[in-house]
């Protein structure tokens, strides 16, 4: 029998109308859309779900650190997707923001090499963090350097070698995040929960030193020219 | 008179299913949609004209690099925009790829400021190359540098310091570029011309030394690990 083919797709980052109409397109004709849980309601699914024709499927991709138990899920989710693609079924693997940018699809994908399949790219979530704030991330000859989890030791050395950064999850350490961008000569725009109903932005960190951050925020900073 | 609403769009990097819904809502509603051009015909317009409703009006921006002549067609095409938006017109500026990553929209949206603006992010070029290559940008706590004019002298650096690099208008010095992510232990895939009809797609820097490399070419390098 003739196998399936394997799409990955960045449905973008939470704005449904972020999805792009390619992403659309291949979600109304395949036979089954995976879309990844962990334990909460899957973002990713919500923005996809008015375009799917076909079956969805929840696989579960557990939050956790041990990389034995992450690795036991990945290699058990993939060997799932084969089984779909072997039946010659078309599958579609969903995910928030650009696939190949901290996404969980790049575990499935490194499992799935042999198997005919295609990466539909998504709108990253700093794109659009930098849309809403409408601070440039980058321009001319200039570098930028994207940090998925800051922490204080690792940003210091690279405000002193970048004058642009995009620095995410920055709740944990966020007081001494702050402190270190205004040290460095660097202005900042905040943005948690882009693109969802309980966004926030701010253009000035320390009016959020008494909020509690929540997990999904990120900062674009910029060293100020002199 | 009310002010009209300026736009900043990403139409994304050259596909033009790999448009974004939103882009299409605002470019079939806006009055006149600007259509920046240099000297050849626009990608951007080429991708966003089946959706225009409107007017488009092609400014120019010529490549160039002294940079009061820049200053002064920025400012010369703002003030026309400017114009624009005082009649009551909404007007959008078209980008390719995203509008805060490396566009000429950045220099307009500046000299704008206290207008109602919204931009509307796009698919970065980088995340469009990584997707056909298949080769993830960055996954779990790494970061990524993208580098947008690659310097042999720069990119030493920088490939000494991070695991993951965006190389993007690789031709100039192509085969000293080369060298070095072969020095520094890294793995690379080569886009030149991402989704537009003579795209090229290559895994082995090597093959292509003999080659003339197009301007609009870039390089993911990984370094690999042991």
């Amino acid at each position: 029998m003739k196998r399936g083919k394997f799409y990955g797709i960045g449905v973008g980052p939470g704005d449904p109308e972020l999805i792009t109409l390619k992403a659309v397109k291949i979600l109304q004709k395949v036979d089954v859309v995976i879309a990844p849980i962990s334990k909460k309601e899957s973002i990713a699914q919500k923005i996809a779900q008015p375009h799917i024709n076909g079956e969805i499927l929840n696989l579960k991709f557990p939050m956790v650190k041990d990389s034995n138990v992450l690795e036991s899920f990945w290699d058990k989710n993939a060997e799932r997707i084969k089984e779909l693609l072997l039946e010659g079924k078309d599958v579609a693997f969903i995910t928030i923001g650009d696939p190949m940018i901290y996404s969980t699809y790049i575990y499935i994908l490194e499992r799935l090499r042999g198997f005919d399949m295609e990466t539909i790219p998504g709108i990253p979530s700093f794109c659009a963090a930098a849309a809403k704030l409408n601070i440039p991330i980058a321009t001319g000859s200039e570098s930028f350097v994207v940090v998925p989890t800051a922490e204080p030791e690792v940003i210091e050395d690279i405000l002193g070698n970048f004058d642009n950064v995009v620095l995410m999850k920055v709740s944990k350490d966020f007081d001494l995040i702050s402190k270190k961008l205004d040290e460095g000569g660097f202005s900042a725009g905040f943005v948690s929960r882009c693109c969802q109903d309980n966004e926030k932005i701010s253009y000035n960190l320390q009016e959020l030193k008494e909020d509690k951050i929540d997990y999904l925020s990120l900062i674009i900073g910029k060293k100020v020219k002199k």
